[in-house]
């Protein structure tokens, strides 16, 4: 036969093992257990629920979080974060530090830049509907003269460029250009810490907007169209996935392209 | 003044309340609840503790979590998953189905390919050395002929290319000129399946090898390296942040590249 106990009783014998706080954690799990059910279960399910955040802090704590460990997580951490704080244990315990692996395009490689790689997991993670938002954000980066914010604690007069893609590499070639410095010069990295603050803007902006409601609506630019009507789905070559801006990489083969038929 | 009781006193008076197995899971969070610490905590520590793998199971799991949640999913799924699940909770809570964004390069935009992403994010979650590992695996994918597996479940003839870039669209652009397929066939979709496999079942090897102490090593093609002696760190231009093998996108600018002085 079972021993039975109230929640009032299981809290004073816990607060007299555990402590008050300690107690109050072991209830809220005890109250989760049903049918054996794990504590962190919540964890699983994605998305997980959003609160709506402030873009300018957001700003601020991407580039904060970019000098601890680089572009995807300045921008995961500055969006998640803050979600994870309000919602508590067991959010607040995901390994945010596991997305320093996106430094550089993804260790230094160059490949997708890591501010987008970063906001594009928090999007998932966050929202119901991440596909048309993360379309918006990345036709927004391969447009915009970017970084288009001046972070506190920024020491560098700020230099604008538009990447033309997003990818890594592009971008900071672009932005070399741009500005004179180095690809490894100090500016450079500032410069990526307050694109950084850029994206993390950007995101919360597109998921508050959609959270209130808003629809999300975004349009590739005419000539990746153009590309995409033979390269793409139902085209005729059907020879591609991809909704990139195809110039901005492929312009210099465009003068040994085919006529379109 | 606090009640006393001992563990096995709790575990009774739990057991009562909750069942077996849920009073083991609640005392397991006692006994790690010293002064009012979070059970899940462990998770946020990175990297979390890896347990070598079966590669060929690893390639199996992956293929088949490809059409649950797509390719960063299969890949970071098939080796992620049953670590955490060796490792029981919290670890096993994560929420995996985030990484469903990774597919198609990132939502179809054709950025970095999905497999890459996911076995990326999984080895700074895993290893204490990720760097070397990232860079042999990202080196491998762009120059073997993949996919190497037939998953079983794969119902198609397989049909191997070299993508040349750690990038999605090129991977399929070069797959469909090898096997004469539209990019949204389902053969197709099954050859990017059969690709998680083979990604899945490379970063294992790679995990393993790190965890038995012996090194990893790994160069970049000589033309990338030459590449690089004038466009990346030290080089008399510095304007780029790469390790991709340059000539499987920018080939066509050879013939008006300047001399090398």
């Amino acid at each position: 036969m079972k021993a039975e106990i109230n929640r009032r009783q299981l809290v004073t014998l816990l607060t007299g093992v555990a402590g008050v706080g300690a107690a109050a954690t072991l209830v809220a799990h005890a109250d989760q257990l049903g049918g054996g059910k794990d504590p962190a279960e919540a964890l699983q399910k994605v998305p997980w629920p959003y609160r709506p955040l402030d873009p300018d802090k957001a700003a601020q704590r991407g580039f904060e979080g970019y000098y601890k460990a680089e572009c995807m997580y300045g921008v995961f951490d500055a969006i998640v974060g803050p979600v994870a704080e309000q919602l508590g244990s067991p959010y607040k315990d995901f390994p945010f530090l596991m997305f320093k692996y996106g430094g550089g395009g993804i260790k230094g490689w160059g490949t997708i830049c890591g501010a987008l790689n970063g906001a594009a997991a928090a999007v998932q993670l966050l929202s119901p509907e991440p596909d048309q938002l993360v379309n918006a954000l990345f036709t927004w980066y391969e447009h915009e003269q970017l970084p288009d914010i001046h972070p506190k604690g920024a020491k560098f007069a700020d230099v604008r460029s538009v990447a033309g893609s997003p990818l890594c590499h592009q971008s900071i070639a672009h932005w070399t250009k741009a500005s004179g410095k180095l690809a490894y010069s100090p500016e450079r990295a500032e410069r990526c810490g307050s694109l950084v603050a850029s994206v993390a803007k950007q995101t919360v902006l597109l998921l508050n907007q959609q959270a209130a409601g808003k629809p999300i609506i975004f349009a590739l630019p005419k000539a990746t169209q153009s590309c995409m009507s033979c390269h793409e789905k139902g085209g005729a070559l059907e020879n591609m996935r991809t909704k990139m801006d195809c110039g901005g990489c492929h312009a210099p083969l465009m003068d040994k392209h085919p006529a379109k038929s």
